[in-house]
């Protein structure tokens, strides 16, 4: 392509996706297309000869597009909604053409500079002290990997060297964490070879925090029996119902078992910038590692996972690897090479967009914004409570609802609880105007409304109630 | 940031994008900066009001663009060159604007789907066969960890569930590759829970390439040991050198040792759509699972990696999970999800780029842009044979020349030679006009050109060899 048609390719995309960005409640959010719809409109081999990219946009817009499930549609309620922003989009756009590669500060002076400031930024808006240092993975599981990665090396230092297996000189690991805690934890454990039976899951309270004192329990009787506890993980905004553990008490239990603290906050994290929220972070920062997903709740193109870490030298003890090829004078000028801390070696300049987002919006409009989420959150509970057919199953402490229909004059038992909040679901959905996700809570199918998207407005949130509170009436009738 | 905002903004950054892309050489390719620099010049915090995008980016043309590693130079000849292309960058920039999430099917069918499509396309066009099931993973970090979680699976079915820690009824685990496989292998069995000890590297010949013989007496060796083999990683393309293991022989040792064959193509895979390169890839077809970096060497920006693997079965067994909250009726319906395969459970939209460039390209500008780059090494190889005070340490089976000055009239010994190969390069790289790494074979300091850069030319390498030969001479002047 040369630089002209670059040109005007280039312009007629910033057009498509203004249109697209300003424009997407055009679209169902769920699109309508059945499992193989997409792979049989497409031929099984690709050209020979090479194709003009009109053509192969106009199949973008004929095959693609209808089979977009749409993340920046402001009626996507489901999962945690992880919506992009201009200024994201437009950095990512830079960052594709720059092509940088963060592994080494020479391979990327500025992506491996910028990385550090802008994570430095945002633990400054977080309220984190310096002592965590600070690096960007794609994911939140990445991050959990590495956190417990380093917990295994905290514990067994020549883990590195001599692995874990056939060896008489290691007692059996555990680590724990909350009933609720996110499947990343299961695929850490199981992937750095501990088992998903090291996994200790620690019962929740009612509100589904877990209950410090039977994780102190837990450790005390694994120990009596020989076990190592490794790490525990404490989750701020689980992934179910956004429940908080107590992350102080937990502090406090790793503490006096000297062992490592992760904290996932990967959703909610970014609301330790509210005051309003501040208790519920209250002794995070006694964590030996915590995640945050920018690309979450911070309206960052995904991918951008931050990982910040009071103990960096574990991790570089665990995964700093650095062949021939690779090494470079800069090293010991006191230069950091990203890579020294993760499995990748390659590194995207993922920094570029937090720093732009961070200008761009400054600090005080990511905090009214994130509020403004909380607010429609709590406002939609309220119609919840007040409703004699919904009730609500969780309490909110950020920006997700967790309730069901339970139409009073039905009288229905669990099971059919379960198949009408199915059906009131799947009803919904079909709208096209909103997706919402479901979860389970004691055995009970849940409803969940989570509340994130940039351009979420009032006006989409009570449309979501209308639909909902339209639809059960509908359904109780035909019940 | 509005509409209005994003157009205006979005055509100034496509203008400015063009001009970077065909015009990248203005710039010295390795920024002249010193560590800290660019972290100086920014502030200690983000700030509280948002600010004018292009006040952002006066200060990214300001303060990053002298710091960024120019990649899309065509005068970069370091390590792998990873080049964008325009149509990469144009599918990365629609990637970010719709920031589809490939975890599951109903989560974006489009990306679901378009990844099994644009990778049986590559799989055609590297002469696969359909066996074997592709993903995309971000880096050969990634997919080659999976590749071996996958062998571990496969030696210990209940790895997953017990982990490895304190059981008797596991042997010593053992993995295999040559002295010269990537450090992306050693994180891979660490993380894993195997150690460093636990792979086992195996002798090279004179080219360079993994010694067969050698790795069936290592492997009978162990067996006899009470060592229990799992898998072998045989290289296409090694990074030092781009040697090739001989994958056929090897793959006739796994299946009589019945165990995992791992080929570690991330560079040099892509060459097998070359008719003349198809040698070098007799057997790989044999492999269980095979890794190649479109991101490498076919023009896509950063990142995507293509895992093939004929067991991708086991790669679930390792892997899936699937949380409540994650259910869909889509997984009964036949609809693949992609986090069943993986450790990450967000994924990006990536096989965008790569279904966009297999059209625009189309299949034969690919192999032609590719036997070009591999024309232009055996070119320089030619130079490089020919001069007498050079000499060319690695065969060149791609595009990579490994080579040394040695200039007679000096009769330098080894650590002389060591010292004025250092100092050739940092000569040559600090002209600003190309940019060259090193390695070390068999303890020497040898100098690497690797052309991959979608617009270097002839007259790029001509400039390489004229900086390298002129400053040979002058440093043999002044030694």
């Amino acid at each position: 392509m040369d630089p002209s048609e670059f040109r005007r390719h280039g312009h007629a995309l910033v057009e498509w996706i203004a249109d697209y960005l300003s424009g997407s409640e055009r679209y169902p959010v769920l699109p309508r297309v059945v499992p193989g719809e997409v792979r049989r409109a497409l031929p099984e081999h690709g050209p020979e000869a090479g194709e003009r990219f009109d053509e192969i946009f106009a199949d973008f817009e004929r095959i693609l597009v209808p089979a977009l499930t749409h993340w920046n549609h402001p009626g996507f309620f489901a999962y945690f909604p992880a919506t992009t922003s201009a200024s994201g989009v437009l950095a990512e756009f830079l960052s594709a053409a720059l092509n940088q590669q963060a592994m080494l500060w020479r391979t990327s002076p500025a992506a491996t500079e910028l990385e550090e400031v802008s994570l430095a930024w945002l633990r400054g808006l977080l309220g984190l002290p310096s002592a965590f240092e600070g690096v960007i993975y794609d994911t939140a599981s990445i991050s959990s990997l590495h956190a417990l990665a380093a917990a295994r090396q905290a514990a067994v230092p020549d883990v590195r060297e001599r692995g874990l297996v056939a060896r008489s000189d290691i007692a059996p690991l555990r680590v724990y964490c909350s009933e609720h805690a996110h499947s990343s934890i299961d695929k850490a454990v199981l992937t750095l070879g501990l088992g998903q039976s090291s996994l200790r899951r620690i019962p929740v309270d009612a509100e589904h925090s877990l209950q410090s004192h039977a994780l102190r329990a837990a450790l005390d009787e694994d120990r009596r029996a020989g076990i190592r506890p490794v790490a525990v993980v404490a989750t701020i905004g689980t992934t179910s119902t956004t429940a908080i553990d107590p992350v102080n008490a937990i502090a406090d239990v790793c503490r006096d078992h000297r062992i490592w603290l992760h904290v996932d906050a990967a959703y909610a994290g970014v609301a330790a910038m509210l005051p309003e929220c501040a208790s519920y972070f209250a002794g995070w920062d006694r964590a030996d590692s915590i995640v945050i997903n920018p690309h979450k709740w911070l309206f960052t193109p995904f991918d951008l996972s931050a990982f910040y870490c009071r103990r960096m030298e574990v991790v570089r003890e665990a995964f700093s690897l650095v062949p021939e090829y690779l090494k470079t004078l800069e090293a010991s000028a006191g230069a950091r090479n990203l890579m020294d801390t993760g499995i990748q070696l390659g590194r995207r300049f993922r920094s570029l967009k937090l720093w732009m987002i961070l200008r761009h919006f400054g600090a005080a409009r990511l905090r009214s914004i994130l509020a403004e989420h909380i607010r429609l959150a709590h406002e939609f509970a309220a119609r919840v409570d007040e409703h004699p057919d919904f009730e609500r199953l969780a309490p909110v402490p950020f920006a997700v609802v967790c309730f069901r229909a339970n139409p009073r004059a039905l009288h229905l038992g669990a099971a059919e609880l379960d198949l009408f909040n199915q059906r009131l679901l799947d009803a919904v959905n079909e709208t096209g105007e909103v997706f919402l996700s479901h979860t389970r809570i004691n055995g009970a199918f849940v409803i969940r409304i989570a509340i994130g998207h940039l351009r979420t407005t009032g006006a989409h949130t009570r449309r979501a109630w209308e639909l909902l509170s339209q639809h059960t009436a509908a359904l109780a009738i035909a019940s």
